[in-house]
């Protein structure tokens, strides 16, 4: 469908009836405002959990629900906002089942997804992108406007996709406010494991360092502020959506994780020898994250 | 004071002259939040900074600001609210001033503080505490109103002050409506290395990691979303408060840094393995955070 053919009566509102396949956090935000932005005007919901259907119809995230087949031959676009591991799996399925409709994703890592699918018919179909929002809570419930405002919309190895299908999966990222970034898929995978998967690692390591002498502390908690809660928060995350990311950019994350230690390893060692200097010359320069962290 | 003579004219406004030493976040936002709320009519503060001082007066923290003795000669109260190894200096001269006046200080360690001070002909009149609120902001122009709400308030070693002092601390804190907790000394100081210290370590050292990439990589900091936000924004936190806190909390800091570092290793030997369920059965465990961190 074309932009002409879609700006019909001279609005701006797309006539396009577009499929969500998983209705959660990432999917049901996505719903909400391409719907009340105009990107679609139908949008079909697909759910391997009935719960999560139900949820999605009921929170008026989506019009309908139906099965992979249907909601595929009844649209223009494909959004596939599951856990990577099953991406690997559902994104040929999507692949097998399209013609000439635009298909994306929004996985944390695209290295495997783009080996996945590498030699497809449709491979051109297909543009692999990531939208770097979200929230520790999962599910339609957790479905927010405005999630995507202001943050990065990354789409990879821009070269493998149909001119077209670009065009519209980068007007998906610009109705949604975002700014488009391209990269390679790898370097995706880098990048993504220092701005946000590391963290996610310390975050589940602190949580469980506290948890684990609360057992002896019952009262520890009371004392905890805003601090700990930045720093914890991130560990409110599902294992079902992280440990198909750790796995598959488990090279990544090793490095960051590698070069991390360093720095705590240096922090120590002041720590042990007391050295006052060294401390104030390691906080003094991360200190320099104010450049990039506003507020 | 006592309670009956703050009460003139059947209000509840206290005739309380406070002294304020250290005009930065935590003394700035005391000094307003305990104004509005009637704990003190007139509050003189005390800093070495001059520019602090004009912006504390400026900004309507305090009414007027002069050196210590003389502030402390014409108070009721007085609040120390520096670094924790500036405190070991000044609390004893301010001791030395006093005569019946309370005196209280907001440190962030105390087994030092308390050290220092054993002995002293005035201890009694000192009660140590510790509120556990902040921001990662420093100076008179980040005070805040409400930053204590609902937090927890630390007084401890209560048997070694006198009752009076011990009293109007606790009013004080309850003034600013915060959970009141009583410790001794050694215990503060080892949960705020599990709920506070070590959060700073951890935030300090990724974002060190970070920074150094970002050296190669321009643009690293482009993708960076709420997540990457959360668990770095406390590295934003000044050296001049933070240097002398580690060094304080030395010990303790370090047997939670190994506890840390022993979870930050089983993870590692996870990502190594392709361990997906050990990954699955740690980030569970953590999970167990939502329990405690609301929101």
């Amino acid at each position: 469908m074309t932009d002409t053919a879609r700006r019909t009566n001279g609005s701006d509102e797309a006539d396009r009836t577009m499929t969500v396949v998983g209705l959660g956090l990432i999917g049901g935000s996505m719903a909400t405002d391409l719907r009340r932005r105009g990107f679609a005007n139908r949008i079909i919901g697909v759910d391997s959990a009935p719960m999560h259907c139900e949820a999605a119809v009921r929170l008026g995230l989506v019009d309908e629900t139906t099965d992979l087949a249907t909601a595929v031959a009844q649209s223009d676009y494909i959004l596939v906002a599951i856990p990577v591991s099953a991406s690997l799996q559902v994104l040929p399925q999507v692949l097998d089942l399209v013609t000439t409709q635009t298909v994306t994703d929004v996985g944390s890592t695209k290295r495997a997804v783009v080996d996945a699918l590498r030699g497809h018919p449709k491979r051109s179909r297909f543009v692999p992108s990531h939208p770097m929002a979200g929230t520790e809570n999962s599910g339609p419930w957790a479905a927010l406007p405005n999630l995507f405002e202001g943050k990065a919309g990354i789409v990879c190895d821009v070269a493998d996709s149909d001119e077209d299908a670009l065009r519209e999966v980068e007007a998906m990222y610009r109705a949604l406010n975002m700014r488009l970034v391209r990269l390679r898929a790898d370097q995706h995978d880098e990048h993504v494991a220092y701005v946000s998967h590391i963290s996610h690692v310390t975050s589940f390591a602190l949580a469980l360092t506290v948890l684990e002498k609360e057992e002896d502390e019952h009262t520890l908690f009371d004392l905890a502020s805003g601090g700990f809660s930045s720093t914890a928060r991130l560990a409110k995350s599902s294992p079902e959506m992280w440990t198909p990311i750790f796995r598959q950019n488990a090279d990544n994350v090793l490095n960051v994780l590698d070069e991390y230690l360093k720095q705590v390893q240096r922090f120590r060692d002041c720590l042990v020898e007391g050295d006052a200097e060294g401390l104030t010359r390691m906080i003094r320069n991360a200190n320099d994250i104010r450049r990039v962290l506003n507020g």
